[in-house]
Formats: C-alpha cells, structure tokens, sequence
C-alpha cells in the first residue's frame, strides 16, 4: 500500500532557504586573521551562498563536480558549505594540516575541479599546486591585500552570481559534500556524503539526547571545518538559527577563551588536545574569565580523559563526550546521564561520562569477536565495534568494498574494539590495531592511557604492544611528564595498582618530551613503535 | 556523482529497537478506566510490540493491510502504533468521537481487516459493528473483566508471538499509519503516512525550536491518540527515551491536572477548549496545585487565544502555539519568541506567541491570493495558506487529487487563509470558508473571535457571515457568556474598538448557550450557520 505522503527530497537547498527566511537577523561572528572580528547575518550567508552558487553554475559547475576548499572556519566557507551542493556540486575540505604532498594526492584522487582558498593559505597551495591540475583558484580576500594575479578573486566569482537563481533539481541521494579520512594506517580514502546524509546527520545532532543545540544557543565549532564538515555543526545549527562563532585561523587557547567570553558562547566542539590546553590556561588564571552560564563543549575525535571533565565541571563548564569517524558523518555516539543515573556515586557518574556514550538515533551498533559471532552487551566483553546507518559509509571513493572496512551483511567496521553495558553505553577500549594481546588475554592500551594520564606528574601517555616471547605481547608506556615534575615506572604502576589486574600494569616506561601525533591531533602509535624500535634496536 | 552513503531506510523499526535497547527502563504510565495507574517500561513496551508484530505476522497480516484501533491513550495503543507497522502493516486509528455510522464509513473506505478494541469502547464498536466487514476482533482487557465471548483477547493474541521475531523487510516509504481528517466539510478522507514520513516528523517534533522535548522529560500526550496520531508524540518520543503518561479515558480537568502533579509531567500537548477547562480549574484554586518547574503546554488544533497564553503565565506554564492539519503529519507551525524579540513590550510578545508561528524544517509555505499569485510576507496582506514537505500529503486514500485541493505545481491547498510577517511568523486569519468578505475587502472571522474571547464576560465566540444586500457579507457574532456574567453586544464592540477598523466590528450578536463543535473540538460554522439561518427564517 503507498501512503499518500509527497515525495520532498532531503536537500540542503531547503535548509539554505529555511535560514534566509526564518532566521535572517541570525548572526554569524568570524574572527579574521588581524585578529578583528567579522559580524554578519544569516540574511548576508543566504545571499552571498546563493550568489556562489549561480556563480559557480555560471563558470560552467556540472552536476556532482568537485569544488576543493582550503580554508579556516568563517563566513566564506560557511557559504562554499551550501553554495556548492545547492549548485548540485560536490564540496571537498582539504585538511590544511596535511603534508603538501598529501592534500596533492587527495585533490588528484577526489578529481576537484575548481578550488576556493585563503589568501592566507596560498603559501601552503603553493606548496602543492604544481602536482594538481586545478582548471580555476578563487583566493578569498580575508586580508583585505590584493590578490596575486596568478588567480582569481572570490569576491569577483560571488558578484558574478544572479541575484533570481533557481536551484536546479536536485535528488537527496546526489553527493553534496566529500571528506578524506586521517589516514593512520594507509592512504586516506574518501567518503562521499550526500544531501540526505546530512540532513538526517543535522536533524541527530540537534535533538536534546546528542549535542542538543537550541535556537538560544552560541555556538563555536572549534572543530575545523576541513575535519569531518566540522561535525555536522554548520549545517545543522542554521536548521534552528542558532548563533554562529568561527575562530578564523586563531585556535590557540587564549583566543579561544577570548571569543568564548566576548560572545557568550554557550557550545563549542573539538577535540581533548584543544581543550586541555584550554583547562591549563583556566586553571592558571582560575574565575578570571566570565563565561556563558550552563556553557557545554562537545568534545571527540579521541578519547576524554576523566579527569579533564571533572577538571571544567570545577570551571561550570560541561563537557559531552561524543565519539564518531569521517565514515559516520562523523557522530555515532554521545555519553550522556539518563535520568534515572543521575543518583549514581560520583565516581561511577565520571565513569559513565568518560564512556563513549550511547548510539545516536539512526545508527545502529553491535560488537564482534576475532570469529565473526557478536559478543553480549554486558559492559565486560570486548569486540569489535560495527556500525550502519544512513549517514555512515558504505564504500569508499573509487575503491572497491574490501571485507577487513564491511562485511559480507553490510556494516562498517570501525576497527575499534569497545564494550556496550546493559544501559547502551559504548566503551571504545582500543584500536583494533593497538590492542594487546597478551597470553591470550586483550589489554586495552587506552584504558591504561587514561589511567596513566590521571597521575598529577603526567601531561600525555600512549601505550603500545612489545613482543614478548612469553607472552606473546606486553603493554610499554610512553609518557611525557608536566614541566617541572617527576614520576618513575614504579611509582606510576604504584598508582595503577587496584585500577586494573596485575597483568594489565606495563612492564616498562619511556619518559618522552612528546608524542607522535596525526595532522587531527591523534597519537600516532605506528610513528611510536618505530622511534621505540629503533631505540630498543628492534624490528617493528 | 553517487554518494558512499549506506542505503538505510527510515523505518519505525529502527526506533522500536533503540527504545527498548538505549532506554529500556524508562517508564510509562497510564491511567486505567478504574482510575488506578499502570506503570511499565520501554522494555516492557518494546517486548510486547515486537510480540503484537509477530503475532500479527502469525495471524496472517499482510503487507499494507489495515488493524483499525478504537482505543484510547494508553500502553497497548503504544504497542498497536509500533507493531502493526513493524509487521508491515498499516495501523488505522478510529476517531471514538466520531458518529458510528461515520466510523462505520471510514472503516469501509479504509478496508481494514482487523480492529483492536478497548473493552469500556466496545459498546460503541457493537452500534456499528454490523455495518462492517473486520475479520477479527481483538479485545484489550482494561477493566480486567472477562471478554465476552463473541470477540478474541488481545492478551492471547500477544501470548501467541514469539520472542524471535524478525522484522519484514520495510522500505521507507511503505505505508505505516491512516488518519482520517474530520471533515468539517464534506465525508472524512484518508491521509495515509509512511515510515519515512513519521520518522522525519518525530525528528521534527523533538527540535528546540518545535516542541523541544528531551529526555529528561515527562510527555502526556493529552491529545487522543485517535487524533493525527497524538501530533505524533508516540512516535518521536520514544527516539530520545522520554517517560510518557497516558491519561486513558480520563480526560477531564481534575484527571489531567492530577496525573501532571503526581508525575510531575513537564510537558502535555492539547486542544484549546481542553486547556481553557484547566485554566478555568486554576484560577479556582490558585496556589494549590505543584506542578513541575518549566511545565510547558503545546497548545494546537484551533487557535490558542493569547488570554488564554496569558493565563497559563500566571501560573508558571508556558503555552507553545502549534498549527497544523491531518495532512500534515500535523505539525506545520511553531510559535516561539526569537532571541533577539526577546525584550519587545510584553503586548507585542503576546501577540507573537499567539500567531501560529514560523513553519517548521522541512516544510515550505507560501501565501496565494484569489488570483493564484503569491502575496508578499509583509505580515498584512492575507493570501491562501499553501504548504509542501515530505510529511505533507500529496493525495487522499482512493481519491483522484483535485484542484481545490492540491495545487498544479504541487502545493497542498489548507483552505487556511493567513499573513506571514518578516520575521516568517505565520497567523491564520481564517479558514477560507469563514472568511467574511464586506465591501470587496476581507474580515477574518478569528481575529475577531479571539479578541470578543478577551471580553471578561465572554466564554467562548464564534464569528460568521451573514448575507448582506450592500456589503455583500456581515460579520455575525455568537456568543457565550460565562456563568453568572453577563454584556451586551454593544458593551463587547465597544471593548473591540481600537482593535480593529471600524467596519470590522460585528453588526449583531447572538447570545447562545453553546455553540456546535466537531468531534474534535472545533468550531462546527456550517452547523452554526443553519442554526442562525434557521432561527431568522434565512436560506443558508
């Protein structure tokens, strides 16, 4: 029986017009390089998004043609976020912290047509552009200096745009916007996300269970907009007309902190890295600084650490653990306290918080074992965390589905291995990869990570597998100590003791000045047991 | 260019699951005819679902066939909401308040083959039974007495599903659930919705800028779940984990505000004249009653009247002003105060609240006039309300779609007649039927109503045009006055004056003892026109 529904595709054209008519006196606040502060409206992004996008359909943009960005978090990207997919383009952020020769490699794979860049970052293009075949570069002005007349000027492309622009048609399963993943293992590889993903990636992390942004809210995604489409935050926030923050190219902590009090900012995202660096500089300067009441930051891309959102709840600030990938839009999970878990002991609360948290509506989530069977859901047995939906990938671009990223029923593999408890609450316990196997028994390097980083002395820990004849593998810990303080292996182990099973404590401690990170801010544990290695003189 | 994204449909079934695995403890209370309160869980809500899909798949429900349900708010009609479309069939709910020979007809258009029925409603089902073709019959045992032996226990139907019950194979767009409008003109229609097009108005609902609900919430969803699906609060709630009260067949003020103290409900959802009656009970007895802090009250199916918004202030209850329609899933508006028309003068911020509102995601409005061409949304020039969206209706249930009712580009026509402000505030004049047109111009008949309602003396008014041999047509007010109360019609168009141009104000007044309603609480016009053309000896 067919109901008698109209067939409306999920387009971002809607939410582009939705913004202009229901939200235009909305503001947009924008941090230049100079440091000012740029101040427009959701009436100013409607109408400059769709001047880019006749512009673009009038420099000859076909139907799922790649648009490349590089550029920070601000207005003008904000419009290549709606000004190119509603041209029925495809929008491609190049992650600027990758080496030249990567983003060279990603812009050649994705096959991107035209680029729009920073005049700031047209160094780093530089450094990239003679191994890519690029047909037109607008440089967006952000300076105020002229543009260098090898390329073209943004502002010129937008007021070539039509002011009666009708969006052409437009199917929700059409690509919309296109990501490269980090890459920790291998080449980066891409996903393509398409109109319908991101509305239903949007209207999941509005609700109240997920990031929960409101209308009242000031929102400031920290998280780059060359990272996962900076979470799915712009496109969401502009559904409700939310107030929107961008850092602009000044994401050291006291900016952040700076914009956060200036504007009243009431959400902000990024990941631990960033906001460590944030709870130093508070704890430095405690109730000096005045922000927002009831101010959250949704932290992910890796692990918060327990004692870092126990450290801004003393600041009134809260922090909502979320964990996802490029391959799921990226949010797939949020720890957040049911209502009938409010009454728990604090440190079981702090525990429950430092969980990855549960599914969002729309994924789905199992865990299976090295047989392929899924494990029960008791909080205690590992497997390895599997995942569909309609915003999570099922392929990669230009590659064919290889069984160890989907399997054979369909679901992505996001090679972590993680626990689910009875209430839902996932808990990632390791990379697939970094796992220790020890006398067949699995040790997860990131739960002794977390442990090890709540020692006063310690600043950063990863742990990672040694072979061991024994054993088979055993846990090393790679740690950098806080300036000026000291801690030995045996007193850290001292401090574990009780946290874990014998077994689990590591064998041996390395004092490092620092970790080995991805361009995202990830330890980098394959770069790690190479240094180890050939420190120890052994092979990797 | 494809996009990489996984083909997963927007099913009901996916939300069933995540209830009953992410929330399992969360409650739902219902309210049984003996008054006593029946308390489950989402758990128990998921198991009996599940057990309803597989025992209706083992009864022999095919894909779309109808269950009819004549029930009121409750778990099982729950249960009924989720596992008649889990098993790939359609459920149909039966307005009780309808006549049974109108449910008689509607049961036939629809062709449903099974009813469920609550026991204290089956000597309704017996005035009509024989009117209709139901292949079986299930009983709800509410009051716990034996089920009379003509009809099969819905307990034993529930007993015959078994636990490893797997879900059909559902597309998104499969029909799910039927309504029919109420049809204050002409015989009822059939809306029928998809899995889709529920699962994107639940995403709808649950944003801050609609209803907001959260999790923490405690939902009593006050509209009948015969009507539009309880404005779908059954089905988004569940999404998130909220608790849900059900207030059964109690709906009387006293019940209503007794199960919102004992609960500490936060948030219901009901008709005007519903709310009015609670209102009435407040003000009796002021102070007396505890309700939770931030108790919200959406407030739709007719105009909210603002004194009726201000009202609820007085106690620390917000009224939400909702609009929508049977076609449209139904919510289409929201009336919510922007931030930045926060601090307007406290008049100005009422009468915002009590336009119905910015439209909501994913629907589109516009405003045509009598000449088909769309009027500007300068809030003063009125225009046929028209709206389009993926839970919006193309078509009726066996009906050839025609132009009074859909536009030939595609529009759903409401027959409402409205302006919409700069600021995308929507107010719905009038119905197109009840506009009364005087010297070429237009009067609405709502406005008119809701300000004679603001009268001390007045109960309740309604507003209809007379014929008129210069004017064309005159405003007619009728009214009723509240007990003990008494005004004049001059008395009331001198407390209009000011309000409105002059040749707006009603040239006669009809004091009536009440004044007709359909099944749903609105104002029956037609019938309240042949009452007045009757007693003035007119042709209507």
């Amino acid at each position: 029986m067919q109901s008698t529904m109209m067939s409306y595709p999920l387009t971002l054209a809607h939410l582009l017009e939705r913004a202009g008519r229901c939200y235009p006196k909305t503001e947009i606040v924008a941090r230049m390089p100079d440091r000012s502060l740029h101040r427009g409206t959701y009436c100013d992004f409607y109408r400059r998004a769709r001047a880019l996008a006749s512009a673009l359909r009038g420099v000859g943009l076909g139907k799922g043609e790649r648009v490349a960005t590089l550029m920070w978090n601000h207005a003008p990207h904000l419009e290549a976020y709606y000004g190119v997919p509603v041209a029925g383009g495809v929008v491609h952020t190049l992650n600027l912290r990758l080496h030249p020769e990567d983003i060279a490699y990603i812009v050649n794979d994705a096959e991107d047509r035209f680029l729009i860049v920073d005049d700031v970052l047209l160094p780093l293009f530089e450094q990239f552009k003679d191994s890519v075949q690029l047909e037109r570069v607008f440089v967006v002005p952000l300076t105020g200096r002229p543009i260098p007349s090898a390329y073209e000027n943004y502002e010129e492309l937008l007021q070539s745009g039509q002011s009666e622009f009708t969006y052409p048609e437009l199917d929700e399963n059409d690509a919309a916007g296109m990501c490269y993943t980090s890459g920790t293992t291998g080449r980066p590889a891409g996903v393509i996300y398409s109109h319908r993903s991101m509305v239903l990636h949007s209207y999941t992390i509005l609700l109240s269970a997920v990031f929960g942004m409101s209308s009242e809210d000031v929102v400031m995604p920290v998280v780059p907009m060359f990272h996962v489409l900076s979470w799915g935050v712009p496109h969401a926030l502009p559904m409700i007309g939310g107030k929107l923050v961008f850092p602009g190219p000044h994401m050291d902590p006291e900016s952040l902190v700076d914009l956060c009090e200036r504007e009243q900012v009431t959400l902000c995202t990024g990941v631990p890295t960033m906001w460590l660096g944030v709870l130093q500089l508070l704890e430095r300067e405690p109730g000096k600084h005045k922000f927002a009441a009831g101010m959250r930051i949704v932290v992910g891309g890796a692990a918060a650490p327990e004692a870092m959102i126990q450290g801004f709840d003393r600041h009134g600030i809260t922090v909502i653990h979320a964990w996802g990938m490029t391959e799921m839009s990226p949010i797939g999970t949020v720890s957040r306290l049911k209502s009938h878990l409010r009454d728990l002991p604090e440190d079981q609360r702090y525990a429950l918080r430092a969980k990855q948290g549960c599914v969002v509506p729309f994924v789905d989530a199992r865990l299976v074992n090295d047989h392929g069977q899924e494990v029960p859901a008791d909080g205690i047995t590992m497997g390895e965390l599997q995942v569909r939906g309609p915003f999570v990938t099922g392929s990669y671009h230009k590659r064919a589905p290889t069984p160890d990223k989907f399997t054979a029923d369909g679901w992505f593999r996001t090679e972590d291995v993680a626990t689910i408890d009875a209430e839902g609450y996932i808990k990632v316990c390791d990379r697939t990869k970094d796992l220790i196997k020890s006398g067949g028994e699995w040790i997860s390097s990131v739960d002794l990570e977390n442990a090890i980083m709540g020692h006063p002395a310690v600043a950063e820990a990863a742990v990672i597998a040694m072979p061991d004849a024994k054993w088979s593998e055993r846990p090393l810990a790679c740690v950098v100590l806080k300036p000026g303080m000291l801690a030995s292996g045996e007193e850290i182990n001292a401090f574990l003791a009780g946290k874990f099973p014998r077994w689990w404590l590591p064998d041996d401690y390395r004092f490092l000045s620092a970790i080995p990170r991805t361009s995202t801010g990830k330890f980098l544990k394959r770069a790690l047991r190479q240094q180890i290695a050939r420190a120890t003189g052994q092979a990797t």
